[in-house]
Formats: structure tokens, sequence, C-alpha cells
């Protein structure tokens, strides 16, 4: 990778980190800067468009970065039910795992973000790709379009809302709690 | 009501309107004083922990009064599955009519406290209080009480996540497709 790559990177995944645990208005663009070890200059060269434009390349890298860990998650299990599980499994140890600071920082810029910024949009468009992504999974496990629809928008409004609890408990207990009771209730034509 | 107790109202309701806003991070004490019209000294006179003991009386004071709406709503349905659709359409109503600026105060102060902060507890107690709210309204419709458990977490969490995305969508289509769905899998021994 290049030299100029290798800082664009780093800008953006520091950002991204930044985002998660401390929110998006708590984290400077001075303290990005710092914390990456990039040259001073560099946030405006890449990011023309400041912060906003920055949090957006974040947003893209953690999601990416979300659907690969996920994927290769799903590699090792066969059946609806196994890959239900798996998903928020595989959510519950990315929470543990940075110690319940880090959440999805897609939630986190929605909440934050003035109600007129450009990153709302981005923001569903987001959310609209993940409940997509589950709908393929059960549609795949034999579920009728209709019923996948409507239990992959359940399915991801519940992640969201656990991760959200997750963190208020430091617990991933109520991710487990969601993740059995949903199960459950997974249509029966699979 | 005396003018003290009075003032103490007004930084309190306007500050958990801050918060819901605009966050917790980006709003500072000082534009909470000015906006409530209160003493300047006032404000480390009610809450000596500053923005911490505040922000734990403006939670306080917006689930009692998110509380006294629900319960007002509920009065006047009667089967489990119009309670289940009136906790849906409540929710959906208030963000709507803030333009979908106020989502849910507890769910902002999750992501953005600190996470050594005692705000987690407080939060975490909310989540708790909502969730036997609905274990509550569930066993009340019929419902056993192990499969009401598991329900109303999954239904917390839906209602939490899907604020989450209604917010990014500057829609309630998200709240009303996750209570048409929850509502069909609502347990039939009701």
């Amino acid at each position: 990778m290049n030299a100029p790559t290798a800082t664009r990177q780093r800008l953006v995944s520091t950002a991204g980190d930044l985002f998660r645990r401390q929110g998006y208005h708590a984290t400077g663009l001075s303290q990005i800067v710092k914390e990456s070890g990039a040259p001073r200059g560099s946030l405006y060269h890449f990011f023309p468009g400041g912060k906003e434009e920055l949090a957006c390349a974040a947003l893209e890298a953690s999601a990416a970065q979300f659907r690969a860990g996920l994927l290769a998650e799903m590699a090792s299990v066969d059946t609806l039910e196994e890959k239900v599980r798996a998903t928020f499994d595989f959510v519950a140890r990315e929470l543990e795992t940075s110690g319940f600071e880090a959440g999805c920082p897609v939630a986190t810029v929605t909440l934050e973000a003035s109600s007129k910024s450009a990153l709302h949009a981005v923001c569903a468009g987001y959310f609209e790709q993940w409940r997509k992504f589950v709908e393929g999974m059960l549609v795949e496990g034999g579920i009728e379009t209709k019923r996948a629809v409507g239990f992959s928008t359940v399915m991801l409004s519940a992640i969201e809302g656990a991760m959200l609890i997750c963190r208020a408990r430091k617990s991933t207990e109520p991710l487990e709690q969601v993740r059995d009771a949903l199960t459950a209730m997974l249509p029966k034509n699979a």
C-alpha cells in the first residue's frame, strides 16, 4: 500500500473507532489526527468535506469490516436457525471484545447527527442494506418472501435495540435473550 | 408550585429536551441555563453533581412523562393485540411530533455516556422497567410468564432499534412494520 493510501486508512479507522467508543460529537478532528499519527494537513487533503465526509468513510469501512466478519462466521454453519444464532453471537462477541465500549457506529451517528445532516440518509442506507442481508438469509432458508421481510425488520431492529441495552448493562445477556426468543419465533416453513 | 421548584423543573425539562434532540455531549450546561431562563447559580444549587446529576433527573422526568402518556393511550384499548399496537403507535407519534428530532433519551445517554459513568446503570434500570411493563401487559393478556419474558425482551429491543431506524429515515414506517410483524408473532395462548 502506498503512503497516501495508508495515511487515509489510518485516519478512517481511527475516526471509526473513536466515533463508536466516545460518540460523534465528543470526537474532535484534532484528536483523530493526533491518534492516527497522520500529518496535520492530510485530513483536509483526503476529506475536504471535513468531519461529515470522514464520518461517511468511517461508516463505510466499519460496515465492510462487519460484513466480512459476519460472512466468515456464517461459513461454518448450515441451518437457518444456526445462521440466526450466529448473527447474534457475532454481534455479542464484538461488543464484549471492546469491553462494551464500541457499539454500532451507525446507531451512534444516527442519534448524534443533526437532523439536517446528510449523514442520516447514509445511515438509513446501511440499516436497509443489513435488513436485506437478513431477508436474503431467511429466503435462502426457505421462508416465503413476505414473512422474511417482516421477520428481517423485527430482527434488525431487535439487534440494534439489544446492543444498546447490552451497553447499558455491560452484559451480552440481552442479545442472548433476544436471540433465543426470536429463534423460537422463526416461521415454521423453514 | 413555589419558585425554586419551578426553576428546578425548568432546568430538568430543558435539559431533557436538549439531550434528546442534540445529544448528551453536544449540550453544554450554559445552553441549558440560557434556554431554561433559570438564574445562573441555580444549576449547581439544585444539582451539585453537575451534568450527570442533571441527566439523571432529566431521564427520570422523561420516563415519567412517557409512562403517563402510554398509560393514557392504553386506557382506550382492550385486547392484548390492541395494546401492543398502541405501544408502537404512541412511540411513532412522539417521534413524528418532534419532526424525528427527539428519540429515546435513555438510548442517547447510553450511547454517549462514558463507559465509566454511573449513568449506564441508571439507563439499564429504565430499560428493565420498560421490559417489565411489557411483560406485565402480556401476562395480563393471558401469555404464560416464560413466553412473556422472551417476547417482552424482543419487543422492547425492537422498539428501541426501530426508533433509531425511523430517525435515520425520517419516517415512522420502520415502527409500523415492526408493529405489524410482531403482532402477527404474538403467542397464540392469549
